[in-house]
């Protein structure tokens, strides 16, 4: 059995903030306390906001500015919208630099290193509780082929990225089909549902799921070159 | 917060079986009752075989006849494996058609209507019950952009699709910049985490997530005309 427990109440974040010692309070409110095997799920935008990693954009030419300087490649443009590649190697809308649910005139990126903002955040955590802990940081991202976004991890520490499953057998002694399953992903998605959009829950906590690992975000991206959904 | 519960120990499903009757048998093995709200997520491999939706595949040849037959365009091929449409609208590898946890010699094809599929079940769970049900069926796709597949939603009864935020503004009164999130597949992929791929784990319970509704499959299958992610 999996839970999924969202933690409310967490404030306003501004660059300097403690975001651990936040989550903890989150915890403390939710009548939680971390165990062993959780992983802790926080939306990139309070990460970024504590780590500073904002931009004025007063007018749209500053928004499709700060959009060019994110971007490394821009993929498709339509009217206002652009789907990019970021430095990350992330394929999203307008860069991921994200207006809603921020101060008038500010836009929120994506951090410089996600790993390292989630390694940062999961030290911390496993300081204060003496648990050993995962830690994802995600975004919302559009894609190909289907309608509606997604949450997926743009960052991660302490938890598998893909479940490598390539020569396991099924109870028949067959070689598994899907062999590589996006388990970051899977639980990005799985926290979402008690986040909401709407509704300020920046963080979720996730018990049972095992998948404590070494994972990087960057084995969620796979080469252009190797893509054969394209 | 939300709770997802696996159905362990459902027996081998063969043509005609009554998968609701082995999913409330499921339950009652976890100890599980099953509530108003409660969404029953389904893997499609166990809904295909109890519609008899599987074809004899001895040879390579075989399964290359019966993909062709199933996939409605070849997307992409490279070697043995070819990314294709399905009459659903799906975009994933080899047509869906799986010959991995099936007896030697069948391989299993996706429900022809797989809405129709979830409904039925869901009828006769709420039937048994009384309470107001959900019911996903999920497959396991690969992606564009990102490495990994992740379960997605192949057919819905009783759910939310594609939650639409347009028009909801934030807590800046700023109007949402995610605004259509895919909640079947995100409801998939936290049903998966605990499914796993090897072990025999076709059935999972999500409670607590809300989302009942009227969604339907075709509401998360893009048109490639408008979709700028290719």
């Amino acid at each position: 059995m999996i839970s999924i427990y969202p933690l409310a109440g967490i404030p306003e974040i501004a660059h300097g903030t403690d975001l651990s010692a936040e989550i903890l309070a989150g915890c403390d409110r939710a009548g939680l306390q971390l165990h062993d095997e959780d992983i802790v799920v926080v939306t990139h935008k309070v990460v970024s906001k504590a780590e500073g990693r904002t931009a004025q954009v007063l007018t749209d030419a500053d928004y499709r500015d700060v959009i060019s300087a994110e971007a490394t490649d821009i993929i498709r443009r339509r009217g206002d919208l652009v789907i990019t590649r970021t430095r990350h190697g992330f394929i999203c809308a307008n860069a991921a630099v994200d207006r809603s649910n921020t101060p008038e005139g500010v836009a929120v990126l994506l951090p410089v290193d996600p790993d390292s903002s989630a390694h940062g955040i999961r030290r911390a955590l496993e300081r204060s509780t003496g648990a050993r802990l995962g830690v994802l940081i995600t975004d919302t991202f559009g894609r190909a082929w289907r309608r509606g976004q997604t949450d997926v991890a743009i960052g991660i520490s302490g938890v598998v990225a893909v479940l490598d499953l390539r020569g396991t057998t099924d109870s028949e002694g067959r070689e598994l089909m899907a062999t590589e399953v996006a388990v970051a992903d899977e639980l990005a998605a799985a926290a979402d549902l008690v986040m909401g959009k709407a509704t300020a829950i920046p963080v979720a906590v996730v018990r049972g799921a095992g998948l404590l690992g070494e994972g990087r975000v960057r084995d969620l991206v796979r080469d252009p070159q190797e893509d054969l959904f394209l």
